[in-house]
């Protein structure tokens, strides 16, 4: 059982409420003997942070992680490391107007029915605010990677559609991803987005987006077959994220519509070297890392939190509706990037290091 | 660690390859007292079996399941269910010419890798013939949650889209799928896909498809988030079947393109009913199933074994090309329907015990 | 895996070294709707703090237990429990001069060569500091399950053995155990063990002690045959206890020298009532309690750190000697006492809420 | 969760009733690349297979071992083992008598209240004819230590104790303890066994016995701190073996009547070589293994079938008696040391590779 347990061997247990004293999590499983230091973790964290632009939610936060365990004289131990991160720009005010309501979309009803209870405040446990110990997490495992594969290992997550704008995945810059406020990696279709997503803001209203996420580097050989495959645990990974509804590996959902000619990439020698003429398969066959670009996206749904008015019932049964002022984010998938870097982090350490234990060399 | 092992409390482990001696699989956790015959698990396991039509693999198996334990007297006992598949047409001798040689597209290059030895008649332990461990698997988990939840509960996969040609899913008719070779729900389309996949497997190429699987009468409240959510695991389910690259829950990938006012299901209370006003969601909020349907639907690609010449690398790293004959499938999505099927009753199982445990009632 | 993680469905994660910043779990699996304070959980920790009698270890510590999470208006809310308790009396000098060599009978030796790092003061990580953790979370389960089962749940352990000096437990009174410094069950001898480690401590000695745990009111069919049996999980938990050595369940080591006719409890029917005759079994059969009393007993070794100069060798492989100095503990078991019964809570609680599954009921 | 599953990396699935068509198990997590042959494991099952002497039951199985997976030729390849033993000398008659009624000290009366359904033939699942399966589980692992860590690696067990009749271990010789029906190390003590036991056998009665497993040529490093350290581990797969109700880590419940000076094992330098001075802790360390030779011992009760009249009850309720009469079974515990041994194969396996991924070297 892993209700707040993400990962087999690499693990980490999230906890704490959006309008709590704090959240955090427990990093279990970490190799011994790797530089840690706090900065490592927090340069992580400064990108998924709210109240960065104009594009997202107003939140300020300055999310300043703990290093609590684990880790002594700049080096991890082997034992767990636990990492807190307090809260502070909590508004609970703004969530009384709507405790007893259910927001369409949202967890609201499906919690309460579940558990008979919730904390309300600022969605409470459902919030995204919990995705900032997965990301304290995902810097660990990043630090990890780097030491045992090499500066080769690199992962690089961007915007690759805002609501129905998708940018030119030929154009992919990774330098351009962190100089503009999408994470877009075209740079040619950043003014559009930005008067687009303007547009969607002002109006109160809200728009999805795609997400995808590049490891290079990973070595041939990670995953499990059957049950504990690499691109099952990916898939599992982002689908954990909140509001994500759909994700691809590789060419994904469009491989339905590819021939098997198109579909499966030759492969060529060079010398001691081995190529790939194509990468349809998003770098993972039979669940197993082929050595290519591993290659993920997901869709993130609009959020649910908009300004019109929308039918729903309260917590008594009786019909109502509502509308949610307050902060707003026009589109949380902007913020999902450095959270689909850090859970691909998660993943191929976990399976770096379970690896090792398989064929037990 | 669960690498032949699928779900966390109704749990069924799977071995066996391609062409050994026998497949089967080991069912553990099922609840005691209930009534179950070796034609349950027979009913669904034809629905999978190979040669059925001209649109699949000529192999000819029976796949007659015998129930090793589990069973007293027509009951389930509460201990481990053994089931067993013995393997009848194996023509392993096909297999001798590209013994040395990696299909692309094919898991033979990455299970090398890893563990430097595979069996590699039919695919061994890569082979699709697992899959029919997971089917008997789901029929018991049906007949578990028949009981429990009752008749309302039905869950119903079909294929809706083969390659480049999508069904109208506003057409979908369950009456429909099991009267077509195709599993097809939509009976406008049925003639034009015959045509399509006869002209793909008269020029020995192959094609993907998307199968949709439906859910019906779940009860509001399974799903344990943060990390056993019900979309993660059914996500995570989906990906484990064979050539799947990409999985979509409700409105799926196409979400990233909505409002907030399109993607937001309305909640209406009709007397001591709730009603959403539409299923964008696919039925789960939060990773807790809200009550309404459930869908997923996957991606399966194009098989890679075709008649064109492909260029590859054999094990000793050397350029050569590969072109696979004998029995050949031109769309082996069709076959994952009750693949799917069982794969939903297997999540939801686990998740319908799981959650008397969490809430502890 | 579960490195710093205890249990299956009910689950607590320790984290923290003794000479860190602070330690604290995170409780997972707790059902929602149970009463739960800060109070509730510092009354058991209260039994388990240092510094109370002139018996166990001087360092002073408050051990006051915060609540970050999981508890909403004096309620469970079924999300993760996260508990801190900061460290206050370190005084890591005192390490100073032992960083280097590995104390007979420790783990310093150990964790040394298998990490290749340790954190060395005051034993770090495998200080019996992290029982703290324990002790706290089995205050959450003993809430739950007083709540489940009612009032005429209760768990009770206590010193058996003291050095070589037994208790007669057929004197076992509940009510004693709280008045002396021991948590002796048998009023008669507590004068003789007061002189014996009292001689003990003078010497800068040190000897180990038997304590016993009983858990009534369980209900009959907890235990999950063949690999989760209650009793393997008791003696798990027991064992992972620092310094255990031995557990028994009933009579255990004792019952090879008993015959079939004096070790199998009979079993007589009262009207709706049933009663066993004896409790060879302490209450556990084929892995499943009886609805007898629960009985489990375990040795703690003598503590280690003693005043008599030791041959060891330094972490340069050089021999050496050591002799302990500074805060002294002459028997570490009688400290054992509250946390084998917060383990009990804790294996009890997650085979009730298994079980709960496991039926489906 | 893991009901008939044991370990956490190597893994194996039991699953089988003692009078059903078979028994048998799935091994996962078996590196690849290991020489393995269907004698490697029956010849450790012969040691177990009942029927061998006049001190053991008289059910004549061949016990004969089928491999159905995971080995191509010759060799395993990473993917699960599949096992199979057919049951053969099965009289299900002999247990009509007692269908209805629970045998006192047995697990009949637990399973039925916890299943509400049972298959009482010979025990059905609770019969330790499961641990065929398990001896075979331990037949992979050996052969996986053997070549993992080479000839040195070594287990052995015996019976030190057989009812009130201890041996005495310092006269342990390996090479005695197979020339003797009773597992025993000590040559001066056969013939009053000898005679013990036919006494107790001509009785009906039966007896209980100690079992000692020993490990030698364990790696220092093995075991993961706080909660699957080695020792939770061996107790609890100890604990798991029917009948048992005792377990010891080195000097075990004896270590309570022990001073520190005499318990913690003092350790010298000898050039490169690390020497112990004695090995009280039974080559483990705060449940990391020492490098010393790891002693575990566990007590297993008399078995409950004996030809006595006891009292119980039957399935309605109602007070009756009970004789067992037919095959029987002096003393259990004897048919326990490959028992005893396998399972200390698989924990130490378990262990092995999880170290691989701990420290990811």
């Amino acid at each position: 059982m892993s209700f707040n347990t993400f990962g087999k061997f690499f693990r980490f247990t999230t906890w704490g409420e959006s309008h709590g004293p704090a959240i955090g999590c427990v990093v279990d499983g970490c190799p011994p003997n790797v530089a840690l230091k706090q900065e490592d973790i927090q340069k992580e964290l400064n990108k998924r942070k709210p109240g960065q632009s104009k594009f997202t939610t107003q939140r300020k936060e300055d999310d300043k992680v703990e290093i609590l365990s684990g880790v002594f004289e700049g080096k991890t131990t082997g034992t767990p490391i636990s990492l807190i991160i307090y809260n502070k720009d909590m508004r609970s005010r703004d969530y009384e107007t709507i405790k007893n309501k259910f927001r369409p979309g949202h967890a609201d009803f499906t919690y309460f029915k579940k558990y008979g209870i919730r904390d309300y405040r600022g969605g409470g446990r459902q919030s995204a605010r919990e995705t900032a110990s997965r990301v304290a997490a995902g810097a660990i495992a990043k630090k990890v990677l780097e030491k045992k594969i090499g500066k080769k290992y690199k992962v690089v997550g961007a915007v690759t559609q805002l609501g129905i704008l998708g940018c030119d995945v030929t154009r992919w810059n990774d330098k351009e991803i962190g100089k503009n406020p999408f994470f877009c990696p075209d740079k040619k279709i950043i003014k559009l987005w930005e008067k687009y997503l303007l547009a969607i803001r002002k109006s109160g209203s809200s728009c999805g987006a795609i997400i995808e996420v590049r490891a290079r580097g990973v070595p041939v050989g990670l995953g499990a077959p059957i049950y504990a495959k690499l691109d099952m645990d990916l898939a599992s990974a982002m689908m954990s994220i909140n509001a994500v509804k759909g994700v691809n590996i590789g060419s994904g959902m469009n491989s339905a519509q590819l021939t098997g000619e198109e579909n499966s990439d030759e492969i060529i020698s060079k010398g001691k070297n081995i190529k790939f003429k194509s990468n349809k398969a998003g770098g993972i066959l039979g669940g197993i890392s082929s050595g290519q670009e591993i290659i993920v996206s997901f869709a993130v749904k609009p959020t649910s939190s908009i300004l019109s008015s929308r039918k729903t019932i309260d917590k008594f049964g009786k019909n109502t509706s509502i509308s949610v002022k307050g902060r707003h984010d026009p589109c949380v998938g902007i913020r999902a990037v450095p959270i689909g870097e850090a859970m691909m982090h998660c993943v191929l350490l976990d399976h770096y290091l379970m690896n090792k234990a398989q064929c037990g060399n």
